[in-house]
């Protein structure tokens, strides 16, 4: 009898009517005999709500108070998954973090999930009824709620597998994941297998579908992930399944194109010929808690060296603030950043030159370029963008099946 | 150094402007020396959201899930204060029933509290942080959330004032007790001084200020306890105090009259001469969970009984389905209650020849009688409701200080 760990996110918890759907996706999983846990998020717009509130009474985010406000999404969310499970005449029961326990450390916000207490779960599992696990929460050293960030529930969901030993399916509001964004490319496919690191560079490049943390817990740890909808009926998402590099049976080199819209460019000039310079700069933008994507840096004719950086649109001006102290910086805003992702990248010498090829041949200029091990991203004009994702998406023939 | 719990109910609660309104007056209090504590309430209308939810999914009052949904009302309300009293330069901190624990028996949606464990709010105390608890909830013998009925969280704060040997100040948003409801009677005045006994009657009858059992609760253990109201700034509700009968200085017969609206009267003729008869349809009544408040008994000319009782009008339904074994059973709707409140009733012969010359006086005609101890109460029609009180509340001069 095979395990499973369900995790439905916050779409799929929008409302009651939402709810008894993805408790109608659970009853066929365990009516396919597998034994299942269920991992919640709070009801879409929960979060925010008692974030807002948090805030207009000086409570941030960091903050352990406003971290036990969030938390009680999760709560009710639990609960009410757990009626829904038992108006189908399945056993079932909340489980919250304390009654676990599930074990964080303290750093409220972003905690980290450092053990689970399985006892409670085999009991059920046993019993034959079925855990609903309020997720993004756990307890710090000294007793505390504390939350896991934005996501985070992708990560309870993740280790909840790890700790009974199950495959553990992410059910959100899209079919798995694509080769692009099928808003700018009809033809866009869904990916059937990826990577744990192709899943990695087109989540944190916006395909916004797992959280980044949950990726890297579930490839540690071994576990099983995939990316289904809970918006198809039960048993008929096919869904994304996340595997390890090496059981990718038939490699194409490009997986697919994400995007991020709203970057902006800030280029410092004039920088003394050593690396202090630079690091200068970063320790100023790391200070102000801006994160910088992509880094350029070239010799100046002046002698000396300019150094270019993009960071997204909504840390600019933190960015512009913390570097005052440095004359003559320039911004530019109005850009994006389009990535070719694919395991297949590594290695290969024709990538840099295709996608420039690409590119020109559709007269989109290329502001700046960054490469990983399996991705290359250019910063483009923003209005640029859509025909881009286009034509790489068709120049990598990611149409075909 | 006194201590002092203050209790904040949903309207006080309602949205971060109140809820800092709230912070403000414990700010004073514990600026007039007092050691405090805070128990809080949901924000008001989150109760009643998330039972909706339950019931769309099945669940209703009195299933753990429920509770363990409702409860995060409340969870979010004490990290919300907790950050309002931080916000005015306060340490504090909130605290979850499982976190103390505060223990309770299993009977979810009316759970009685059974034993607090004192030593975190005393260590709070000890160190200058405000315990900011979440009332309504405590912890089952099995583990689970379980809450403590309608208004649970005023018994959440006699509790806490007794487990750390406190005043309870109860805040509502009406300043205390009043000799009647003034949008009835202007003339209503506040009632400086009240007994446990007297505050039970007016409680229950509709003056809906404080829980009824956490009154019980406060007389059996002896706590002090005050009603306040949230809207008055800092330091300025005078309040209504609910002291020990023998406390009551200058005794008043009568302290106020109560009122009920949409109360049902049923007839039951014809029943044997037994008591097993009467019996019988209490039993029924009783099962179909219909509260049965004043009952007449009288010898029917034909012989046998009739038996005749009021019932709140939203249980009429179910009280007729109950009483379908029995024939001729009749009905009539459209009637209220007025109750006349006072310790000073105690052994008064001419309590009920007052209250019926009053009311004969005004031709509002009696429908059917009940006294107690300390109160006499009269079902009328509910369109002469509101001269009646007007009438019993001059004839008492309750609007003379």
């Amino acid at each position: 009898m095979a395990r499973l760990v369900l995790k439905f996110g916050g779409t799929s918890m929008a409302d009651p009517e939402r709810i008894a759907a993805s408790a109608a996706i659970a009853a066929h999983e365990a009516g396919n005999g597998h034994q299942i846990a269920v991992v919640v998020s709070a009801m879409a717009g929960e979060t925010d709500r008692y974030l807002s509130c948090a805030q207009a009474l000086g409570g941030g985010l960091g903050e352990v108070e406003t971290d036990t406000a969030l938390a009680a999404g999760e709560q009710a969310a639990s609960a009410l998954m757990a009626l829904a499970l038992k108006e189908r005449g399945l056993q079932a029961r909340s489980i919250l973090a304390w009654q676990l326990p599930m074990e964080a450390d303290g750093a409220a916000g972003t905690a980290r999930i450092t053990a689970i207490n399985p006892a409670l779960l085999e009991a059920c599992l046993e019993e034959g009824v079925i855990p609903v696990v309020a997720g993004f929460q756990g307890i710090s050293p000294d007793g505390r709620l504390v939350t896991l960030g934005r996501g985070g529930t992708d990560l309870s969901a993740a280790a909840i597998a790890a700790a009974i030993g199950a495959d553990c399916d992410i059910y959100t509001d899209v079919d798995g994941v694509f080769t692009t964004d099928p808003r700018i490319e009809p033809s866009a496919r869904r990916v059937a297998r990826i990577s744990h690191d192709e899943m990695l560079e087109l989540a944190a490049m916006g395909a916004k579908v797992l959280q980044t943390r949950s990726v890297e817990y579930a490839k540690a740890k071994g576990v099983a992930l995939s990316v289904k909808s809970s918006f198809a009926p039960p048993g008929m998402s096919a869904g994304t399944e996340v595997v390890t590099e090496s059981a990718l049976a038939e490699r194409r080199v490009v997986s697919g194109i994400a995007y991020t819209r709203a970057q902006a460019r800030i280029a410092v000039p004039g920088l003394e010929d050593s690396n202090a310079a630079p690091a200068g700069v970063f320790a100023a933008l790391a200070e102000a808690g801006v994160h910088v994507d992509m880094i350029v840096q070239g010799r100046a004719r002046s002698g000396g060296h300019n150094l270019e950086f993009s960071v997204d649109g909504r840390d600019l001006k933190a960015a512009l603030g913390a570097l005052r102290p440095f004359s003559a910086v320039a911004h530019e805003t109005g850009l994006a950043k389009v990535s070719v992702v694919g395991t297949g990248l590594r290695g290969r010498a024709d990538i840099a030159r295709t996608l420039y090829g690409v590119l020109e041949s559709h007269a989109i200029p290329v502001r700046m370029v960054a490469t990983s091990e399996i991705k290359i991203s250019a910063l483009v004009d923003e209005d640029g963008l859509e025909r881009a994702v286009r034509a790489l998406h068709a120049a990598y023939r990611l149409d075909e099946a």
